[in-house]
């Protein structure tokens, strides 16, 4: 199971026809009322139920965002002053709803109303969450006429889970899903989450909003405050989503989004709680396990390889050297051909526009060592480590430029004629 | 004819044995000392023969260089102070002699006094210029046993330029060659190029230098002085080859040099002059169609495009958005699938970084208008314009982003599975 594995959440999934293909294309992730803590001020009486709900998100950086983005930010920045609560998330694949103006932004909001209706909240606490095609108007009728069904085929356990990571896929072959259980106070604490790829990542997420690829949920049955829960989800997505890429091309639609149920018997969690760094954690591991997830199922991914760069200026320089490398289609296609093509990586880093010396630098493909203070070691392409260590997945290379603290890594996949095939027949 | 069309220039290339592919690997470029114009103080008498030679050089931009080009930034230095000429361009293919440290340098400076010996020249008047796989030692044994019958071969004519351009290339399919003829003041004066590709092309050259792999040499017999020389090449080369990227990988060896011979009769020409803007202008004309043959014969090119990005707030950002679109995978996919994919084109740019509002972009491809005020036009693929101008070679994309009065253009290429495989099984 995973994301109805923590206590107070459902899903369903179902064909609403937006894909071509004829594939299951909507989702809906629910997160049902929960009595407060300790079974308080619950039930009759007429008092307020005090939810324990809290939700976060990132989106994209890229200037150009999908409609359900821009609802996204404008619910967040509501969301942070407490002024706007999350129930539930309607995801669809097969259009991606962007690039289609106000009309687009209209179009969204209807199938939030359907879904409100149905759920009985407001239409505001409904996420929409699009992936696909750039440039299509949604096809609202369907998306509405399926809303009924959807709402009554929410349902808890593994069957719910599967058809939802199922039904957002695009170009992806395999569903993405995991799970995480933490203890905490002596009471199990639950995190599920799904994702989907599989081009068009690059991730580079920000509190102020990704698109059209990478969409990934998590669920959690924490108690937590918005504010801590924006707070882990911005770090947690830092050192996973952030740290792959595909093909360089962040999309208008990558999101990230988490919401928490609060089921769990435990106080709320605040930034600053030991219980904080607990979560946190949990958080970013569930993040970089989906992340990996996409990059593996990437579009004509044979295999990863991993970029690790140490030693730079400080850790924006070295995630500069990082990205130019598992960017470079250059180095891409080396990892392809299983080639330990040294001088590739090296002149990658070169071209990241920042302090590099190579008489400074060495680099180590699976712990061997290849280039070192400016030249080639002489380990060869017949040396059986190295081509042990080209045919591992990922493929692990370590860049040591040799003047300060700053490190990154960054995961990346190999550059195939499948990955040209896919996209040059793609349609608009 | 090309390098050996103007006055005062010889060529001659041979098969040194640095290719495996047994194939001519060698080049030599002379220019001859020319007496001074006018027939001054030349013959007998003991006086000085004026040097009318100049020369000036672009490099790459990368940290990590080849030894050339740390070999070039130095003699450019002293040249531009007035302590260094240039008789001679020694260029192999096969070995670009990068990442070879010290030794590298002490390599090339062996085969620029071996050239230095036979010419009679100084060997800081000899530029060596390499091309091929990074990483190894220079075969200086084969380059020099080779010299004497390279000198002796030097020669006018289209044999020994067709000679020169065949033996610089690398993964290049045809040789590239130009040359141009202006008139000054009643008098002739020629310019000549050879270049080569195909990989690793993004050369973003500077006055302090490029690599590996977009190597251009621009003969003259211009009498021109070295400032205004230098700053002739690096205003052409910001209109050329920093305009063309095949794969967003700027080599370790880019160089644009350029040589001067005096041998026209004309005026020396200064900075100021009306004659420097015209010889600049053929100047950025020569280099311009050696930069587009250099993008048509990228590494598994089927079809180019050009990306003018306008109204952006200064060129600086429009150079980020055009540069963003021409190397994203996707795009590239796209044209190679000729599919007017104007979402990935949008989006691309969405990714530079710089100010973008959708709402106030426009895309036409080909004239046609595919994207207005951040939504699509409605022209389909069906549409007979927009399929011819998605067969068009090169591609022309126009994205007028609304604000401002920055423009800058840059010309890319499809991405194809001959790319992949071509570096995939590219060897280090």
């Amino acid at each position: 199971m995973s994301i109805t594995r923590p206590i107070g959440f459902r899903a369903a999934a179902t064909t609403a026809g937006i894909k071509p293909s004829g594939k299951s294309d909507l989702a809906l992730i629910v997160c049902d009322p929960a009595p407060p803590a300790g079974g308080g001020a619950s039930a009759g009486g007429g008092a307020p139920i005090v939810s324990r709900h809290s939700a976060a998100a990132v989106f994209t950086r890229n200037a150009v965002v999908g409609a359900p983005v821009e609802i996204g930010r404008e619910w967040r920045a509501n969301s942070m002053r407490g002024k706007a609560g999350l129930r539930a998330i309607l995801v669809n694949a097969g259009c991606s709803n962007a690039a289609t103006g106000e009309p687009g932004v209209e179009d969204a909001r209807t199938t939030m109303r359907a879904v409100a209706e149905h759920l009985r909240c407001g239409p505001d606490e409904v996420m929409p969450s699009s992936t696909g095609v750039i440039g299509h108007r949604l096809p609202v009728d369907k998306i509405t006429a399926a809303v009924p069904g959807l709402v009554k085929a929410l349902a808890r356990g593994e069957e719910a889970d599967e058809a939802a990571a199922q039904a957002i896929m695009t170009t992806d072959l395999a569903p993405k899903s995991a799970h995480r259980e933490l203890e905490m106070h002596g009471h199990v604490v639950h995190l599920g989450a799904i994702a989907k790829g599989s081009g068009m990542i690059a991730p580079r997420l920000d509190a102020a909003g990704p698109q059209a690829t990478m969409l990934a949920f998590v669920t959690t049955d924490a108690a937590i405050s918005t504010r801590a829960l924006q707070h882990a989800i911005e770090d947690a997505s830092r050192e996973s989503f952030d740290r792959i890429s595909v093909d360089a091309h962040p999309s208008c639609s990558d999101t990230l989004l988490v919401l928490a149920s609060g089921g769990a018997p435990i106080r709320t969690i605040h930034e600053g709680d030991p219980e904080f760094f607990v979560f946190r954690a949990a958080l970013t591991s569930i993040c970089q396990e989906l992340a990996t997830k996409v990059v593996r199922d990437g579009e004509g991914v044979t295999r990863t390889f991993r970029v690790e760069v140490r030693g730079a200026a400080d850790s924006a320089s070295a995630e500069r050297m990082a990205r130019a490398v598992v960017d470079s289609p250059l180095v891409k296609c080396a990892i392809h051909g299983k080639d330990p093509n040294w001088g590739r990586i090296v002149t990658a880093a070169g071209n990241a526009g920042v302090r590099f010396d190579p008489s400074e630098a060495s680099l180590s493909i699976g712990g061997v060592e290849v280039y070192r203070a400016g030249v080639p070691t002489g380990v060869g392409k017949t040396d059986q480590k190295l081509i042990a260590a080209m045919n591992a997945d990922p493929v692990e290379c370590v860049l040591s430029v040799g003047y300060g603290q700053g490190r990154a890594w960054m995961l990346g996949c190999d550059l195939s004629a499948e990955y040209v095939k896919i996209n040059a027949e793609y349609t608009t």
